[in-house]
């Protein structure tokens, strides 16, 4: 049976920019190996979710994985824990967390803690480790930090509730205010209640930490506060296995996109040195996904520098990021024996005010069986005219598994 | 009021072969009515149920007759015993029975009895209908006999479920199970307890068969068993009249179409001709549904033999075919006065693996008040440039009722 590779251009899709005189990253790169691709099989534009509607990249990789995420979302926390590698069961609540710099009223100063490093927060999160594991409280906490400022908290126990609103205001200036519960339920209460004694303890643990010391002294921020934000707790979700009997795996250099997959029942493959941004490994990540085309039905490919250099409102830096993914795809055409090939993004991420949008996505299939349309050049216009026409994240999935006869008949 | 009629080829929709040159059937065939209807009318590609889902014949007419089957349908077999004649009345419980061979443990040795005919089913049938009239049992049993080793059986009273599992297996080699009750019902346990005495007095009755006995000194298989699958009550759609006030009439070979349009309140119109196979008299059959255009206001024609040869994996005779089709309809073309035609299909069957998928099919509609597109052929690929875009089998028939006038107005 074949397999599938799917290539997920993180905020593929664009709007027009005057310096590219008219055109999207994506209309103006040179790229002969999407376009050949284009060209032989069968192009369309996707809505992620719905015309229109802006999608994270959290509910747009649920969506075009097949999971409803009005139905399934539960909030980045558990998604980004998962994909940290902390293991989640079900009642636990997991978080999106920053080390910032707050004043002593807890204004934030600083969402990201003057830039800290990797190296800087893995020890302070050591710290936070430590205390965690002789905190007294009916909850236990677990805290892990990932890259640069960011990491992810889970409290596990009973009786807890996601319903606890954001400590992080996601903007500077302002007070970062304590857990409250979101609903009148006394799980919601303990749960904001045991979470704010966590995070004032974090702070006497982070401001006295020698490493906060010594940045004070050298004028730097110190990362003397967690800003939790996104609680939620474990989705529930059918995996792929169960759905359409394929073995699957992730490669992506971002926690998220492989916590997506894990819930969705995906292996992870990592890849050392891709890091998830403009400087990623493509080479290393492209031969890890062929490789893992001998062992996996389904692999999915993840590439994250297409949205960085969309938030960093550079078009041109995407467009050419655009052509060194497909250089390297290029160069692997010739071993698709067997593989249904898709490439598209997880939504429209404009290079001209670094923001997502509801426009839909370019989205070309390849493949034994794949009908021909006449569409020769991928991009977000060029693809309307394709015979996929205009389909939904949702669909996406669907389509792939049932070319590759994954798809149980409805009927008789 | 101008009438409608729909031309459905069951199947039209296929992959790209090899063997046509990476071309489906449909863009290989020579069928210049269907192209000038396609280029005199509006064109597009429908999904019957959804982007990527396979459905079966059952579903796929529900969809495109405007009944959602996530909804109505409620399997095969009723919609078999209503096509092959009998009335269901609400209760009933309406099973597909083969005709078999099997061994003395009911391992499935031949799941169509040495390829029975007709005849000899009818003669068994006979048999089993006398048995059923004296049969002591809480239930009342009806069976009937339809084209060779096929027939319906339907159980009458109260208290029937249609919560049993399906006797006959579906493949040849492994025991015919008896029926087990789906759910932890009373109703579910006694109707699937007196099917089974049903069969097992059935099984008597056809060993013992002097028709079956001499099939054996022959040397040929008996039709020692009968093994219905499909359990299912009748379903209880609104009609056509109901919905859109129009009399209605279906032509179609096969049990099932006729079943589903029965259960849509239309009439049946038999052409004794019509097998609803690739020899079917398609002349006959043309004849009569223009014919019936004069005194119905819809006209559903089905025509069988694109899924045949899909199903027989015979990509050629699957073109071939549809210039057979073609050759009818435009030589009717001028007989076309207030007619709205639709020619669409319930599914794609692809004729390279001969199994239902998830692709969409074209769809064109022609006829007064019709806008016309750009569209000048009638196929998979063609069509989806079409100005209806990508539909769902559940807009087909709102968008012919309407260009009729007769849906009515939401809101005012």
């Amino acid at each position: 049976m074949s397999k599938v590779l799917i290539v997920l251009l993180d905020g593929l899709g664009d709007r027009p920019s005057r310096s590219l005189n008219g055109m999207t990253p994506l209309q103006m790169a040179h790229k002969p190996g999407l376009d050949e691709l284009a060209a032989e099989g069968i192009t369309g534009i996707m809505d992620p979710v719905a015309p229109g509607i802006p999608v994270g990249s959290d509910t747009g990789h649920l969506s075009i994985l097949g999971y409803d995420p009005y139905r399934y979302y539960t909030g980045r926390g558990p998604l980004e824990a998962l994909g940290a590698g902390m293991d989640l069961r079900p009642g636990d609540v997991a978080f999106r967390v920053n080390f910032a710099t707050v004043g002593d009223d807890w204004t934030v100063i600083d969402r990201r803690a003057g830039r800290i490093s990797t190296e800087e927060a893995r020890a302070l999160g050591e710290a936070i480790r430590e205390m965690a594991a002789g905190f007294d409280s009916e909850f236990r906490f677990e805290f892990l930090s990932t890259v640069e400022h960011r990491g992810v908290l889970v409290m596990r126990g009973d009786g807890l509730s996601d319903e606890v609103t954001d400590v992080d205001p996601h903007r500077e200036g302002v007070k970062a205010e304590m857990p409250r519960p979101r609903s009148q339920t006394p799980e919601a209460e303990r749960t904001a209640r045991e979470l704010e004694r966590f995070l004032r303890r974090a702070r006497e643990v982070l401001e006295s930490h020698p490493l906060n010391v010594e940045r004070v002294k050298k004028g730097l921020r110190p990362a003397n506060a967690i800003l939790p934000r996104g609680a939620g707790k474990m989705p529930k979700l059918p995996s792929l296995r169960e759905r359409f009997g394929v073995s699957s795996v992730v490669i992506a250099g971002g926690a998220l996109y492989r916590g997506v997959c894990r819930a969705a029942g995906m292996d992870v493959r990592i890849v050392p040195t891709a890091t998830g941004t403009l400087n990623t490994d493509l080479n290393a990540k492209f031969n890890a996904a062929f490789e893992s085309l001998r062992t996996y039905d389904l692999v999915f490919l993840h590439i994250k520098g297409t949205d960085t250099a969309s938030h960093d409102r550079n078009p041109a830096v995407k467009a050419s990021f655009i052509e060194k993914v497909d250089r390297e795809l290029r160069a692997r055409i010739d071993q698709l024996q067997d593989v249904v090939v898709c490439v598209t993004g997880d939504h429209t991420t404009s290079s001209i005010d670094g923001r997502h949008h509801g426009d839909p996505v370019p989205i070309l299939i390849w493949g034994e069986g794949v009908r021909r349309d006449k569409v020769v050049r991928f991009d977000e216009v060029s693809c309307a005219d394709g015979a996929l026409g205009r389909i939904r994240g949702l669909d996406v999935m669907n389509v792939l598994m049932d070319l590759v006869g994954r798809v149980e008949m409805f009927g008789e």
